[in-house]
């Protein structure tokens, strides 16, 4: 455990002068060096399949799942996905150094916000080689250095891909120590790097709810989490039908795999019959329906399973609804304040007043109105990147993009002012 | 301890239940119940007094610290004092509700950000009774809802003025549970209050270094803490010798036993000459001065001492100032980056680049350029009110006023669009 703070605490110090130094690195050098790394990634392409292979290879031998390999695999389609990746954050515009709200005081002084780097962040993902370009790049355009800890499986990739990073920064008069990786595959560094408190100023877990977790519980630093994402579509009885069989179709039916998918569906008595023509369309695109009592009544000559209490609380992120039919606006929100993840939930509603009260009551990082919850995501809110989604409170909620790993000081511009 | 623990379950349930309906009040409502308050704290004005009576009896009998006794005492002054600053924090705009960057997407959504309660906040702070009105005050207008644990020598007055919240807030219609106090004097409460993040979004410590760096240490709640204030100016070689002198004396003479007062002055080599005239000032308004080598140098018929490595380190909280000569503007960054506690610093320059870099490059919370370090607090900035200064990096820094006891949703309003 000794090395292992021994190892971290050196990657701290470099990460720290990094952080320091980068505060003085233009837009310009930063978009560089993203643009190089693309060209590196393309031009040693048969460096990273190679590496890959290694990876891949052993990933045979230990027998790893299906799903899992595939996360892993790079081709040639993959590398160049990665390259233009980097391309499109090395042209998004900079965040750094916006000033804002720059106001006269009565004493004279002028006082005002500049959007500054967070500092170093520790990112913790699990065997996808693709995430390290991508989050060393987000956290470079950014203005952060970063340490980054990929799943062990993906360690002869990741180390390629940093190393042409590495390259790349150096090429364009960027610290190399933007950018570290964990060479080594020790698990007693994940506990040193969560411990890491004098260097790090934040960490990014990325990946499944167990990672999540356990980061969470034992980081001393702190952690822009994403846990999560039971949503809620809620279909009002002012609800034109077809939108609302849209919506909700699309919420589940879109994909299912992914966190901003409808879990369950909430729906108001006065119109149940909405429901046999939704259940059907559902069942037919293969989903398993389990509904409360209300739900099975209203639809009788289809295939609607009874839900049980740990239906509610139950993210599928599977080919599988549960609906619940409702008295009222009131109840419908109280079953999201108590099941919901706080990700994201809507309403279909053509009611003024409802819509307003769901949009301020409802306490989720995205609360939509007339909108497939599928909308919960950094590129269709304009963000241009995403390093994932917050499902926490403070500093940042809901997608996070280059903003999100900033933070902001205070400025005062005086000529001579002092306080009396 | 599992009483200690049930007794938070319950407060924590509770408050809960309150933010919820807290989402529900209007801003008429809120700023009722703390005109109430006021009202009702002038009328109940002996009852307070006598509560605090038995406090300062027992502070006798417990021999407590004059200082502490000082914080601890009200009489009818300090409580209009209270009464009208919850008239002041009536009059603030509220910040909750506030839509921003509503923009359409290419999708035809419009997304955007609303400005929302953070949800339940715990409150640790010393036995000063203004405090337990001042903060349920910024909770209540920001709408959450606060537990607060005050200091237990203070115990019957915070019972009396939290009891004159609750009927204030029952009288205007705002949900009693926004403001509970802790009752008990328990400190197992305390512990059990830290690890409460089933029920608690952040918790608020305001007092000395030991409490805010015990509740730190132990929370498992997210903290939005102060810690030191090692403030730095540095006189560049490019200022005005007065202006200098003047942001000096202001920096460190204006108080001693505050966060944003100099404890370090660096100034540039090539204007040592304006040390004698500082220094001699200085001293003659009674501060004890400890200077580097060069500066002791500078100053020899003044009665400077000579600074050891840990004046560089200390927060003196009195009328001490540590000087040092440095070399140049980055010899100057590289001490502020060592030994500041990321507070305050300002530079004094008349250079355009100069004063650019040190605004861009300084990581403290407040960046100041030709203007006293004293300006850094949220009445000067304009926040109208402030829970404390936070000198944390995530979700707020600097002075906190009542946007920084609140956070952001996405709002997303369509027309029935769904993901293709």
């Amino acid at each position: 455990m000794t090395e292992a703070i021994d190892m971290i605490n050196l990657l701290g110090q470099r990460a720290k002068l990094a952080a320091r130094k980068m505060r003085m690195i233009d837009t310009h050098a930063k978009d560089e060096a993203l643009q190089t790394v693309a060209i590196l990634l393309r031009q040693n392409i048969s460096d990273v399949l190679a590496a890959n292979a290694l990876d891949m290879k052993a990933a045979d031998d230990n027998k790893l799942e299906a799903a899992l390999k595939d996360r892993l695999a790079l081709n040639p389609e993959r590398v160049e996905m990665m390259a233009q990746g980097l391309e499109d954050i090395a042209a998004l515009p900079d965040p750094v150094g916006a000033i804002s709200d720059l106001v006269y005081r009565p004493s004279g002084i002028q006082v005002g916000h500049m959007r500054v780097p967070l500092g170093v962040i520790g990112m913790i993902y699990e065997s996808r080689p693709n995430v390290t370009a991508d989050a060393a790049a987000l956290c470079l355009k950014s203005g952060n250095a970063c340490i980054l800890r990929g799943g062990s499986e993906a360690i002869h990739s990741n180390r390629v891909i940093a190393n042409i990073f590495r390259l790349a920064l150096h090429e364009a008069g960027v610290p190399e120590d933007a950018v570290q990786l964990i060479e080594q595959t020790d698990r007693a560094l994940v506990g040193a790097l969560l411990a890491a408190d004098e260097y790090l100023d934040v960490i990014i877990p990325r990946g499944g709810k167990s990672l999540v977790a356990r980061v969470s519980a034992d980081a001393k630093v702190p952690v822009i989490k994403h846990l999560d994402g039971i949503c809620h579509v809620y279909i009002d009885k002012a609800a034109d039908e077809n939108m609302a069989v849209n919506i909700a179709l699309n919420a589940k039916t879109h994909r299912y795999g992914v966190c901003n998918a409808m879990e369950t569906l909430l729906i108001h008595q006065d119109v149940v019959s909405f429901l046999p023509h939704l259940v059907g369309d559902l069942i037919a695109k293969g989903v398993e329906v389990r509904g409360c009592e209300k739900t099975v009544a209203a639809c009788k000559d289809l295939a609607v399973n009874l839900a049980s209490d740990e239906d509610w609380a139950t993210e599928y992120l599977a080919a599988i609804l549960s609906i619940k039919v409702v008295e009222s606006l009131d109840a419908a929100m109280d079953h999201i304040a108590t099941f919901s993840s706080g990700h994201t939930e809507t309403i279909v509603t053509a009611d003024y007043a409802t819509g307003q009260r769901f949009l301020h009551e409802v306490d989720s990082s995205s609360v939509m109105w007339n909108a497939s919850t599928r909308f919960a995501d950094g590129f269709e809110y304009g963000l241009g990147a995403e390093i994932g989604i917050s499902t926490d409170r403070l500093h940042v909620r809901g997608p996070v993009g280059l903003e999100g790993l900033t933070t902001q000081k205070w400025i005062v511009l005086g000529h001579g002012e002092v306080r009396s």
